[in-house]
């Protein structure tokens, strides 16, 4: 990984092999980010996409072993039990341009993967939801 | 809906069984919102998808009553006839992890929507635009 | 091409016919952007979306000539040999809403693609990868 620190923001170029969410989650940690929004695009390999069974309430997840384009990859960083949680969801295109997409779960670089990251000063947690059994955003409406 | 304002940006945590543009329209209209941008991610159902046709001056439209992941939720903030206008795409995931998207027409929040506004201080339009009948951006290419 | 600069920020509007990516360019140049993310939403005819290929290390490409939703387009810009580089992946959606996307190539505004470029005071370049043969972020991990 290398990073460039403008201001608030982080432009971070992860590099081939590296794994996206743990190499985006460490950055997070060592820069003590706790509120953040993304937006990157690159190339990846080995992804495995969810979608969230609120049946089950579980993921049912698809792994893509080949080098897919991340078309566009959104997410933000907030605390889980004081730690820096990054929640992605991401687009791939294949070969024939076709498009799958959905929650990150995992993805390996396998060209590059170019990310902006807005740093925010603030405080923001995510705590169990017992409805749909997920850690959701706690933001209660204040104004600081 | 549940809010941070965290100095220009609004962190946006839209709860479930909530329109998506109303909701962010009320959000704006509350906040005084006249230019902004915002991309998100969540988990929707109910969701209407339009495509513009240029021939016919009018959108054709799908609507996707299941629940899907919310990949990408892209947009942009301006004024019509003085309120806050929020013009959004959005890209959906089935349980397939395939995707759909498109003009967002409406969407309800199915588990949640996260959402990252960030506020402009300016007044931006939109006006009529003749020739294709929407109404589009005007910027007349000022430094401010 | 509208647009306003707001702060740091430029808030975009290409006009039909513009072609998207050298009007970024041209943007930028006249406005001595050395580093910047973007996103936008729109409508597009013409376009040439691409997918690396790692064995021939080039880009496979595939044109789609009709209208397409330009459902995201999210990118970033740094500087080649001095001058502002537009790198840009897109998703577009068509009648059917069924989605494509790639490494954008080109395309040329249909309705119209609005657009939000973050611009950032660092100078950022991009250089020659040996070993993937693409031009790519030099970021130093340096805070700045």
């Amino acid at each position: 990984m290398q990073y460039r620190h403008i201001g608030s923001r982080l432009f971070v170029k992860l590099e081939r092999g590296e794994e996206v969410l743990e190499t985006l989650t460490s950055l997070c940690r060592e820069h003590h980010i706790r509120s953040a929004s993304f937006c990157g695009i690159g190339a990846v390999r080995g992804t495995e996409l969810g979608y969230y069974d609120l049946e089950t309430f579980s993921y049912s997840t698809r792994v893509f072993p080949e080098i897919f384009e991340l078309v566009s990859l959104l997410g933000n960083v907030a605390l889980v039990d004081g730690e820096p949680f990054v929640h992605a969801h991401a687009s791939l295109a294949d070969r024939e341009l076709i498009q799958v997409g959905g929650h990150l779960v995992r993805a390996t670089v396998a060209v590059t993967v170019e990310i902006f990251i807005d740093c925010c000063e603030s405080t923001v947690e995510r705590v169990l939801d017992p409805e749909v059994k997920l850690k959701l955003l706690k933001l209660d409406t204040s104004d600081s």
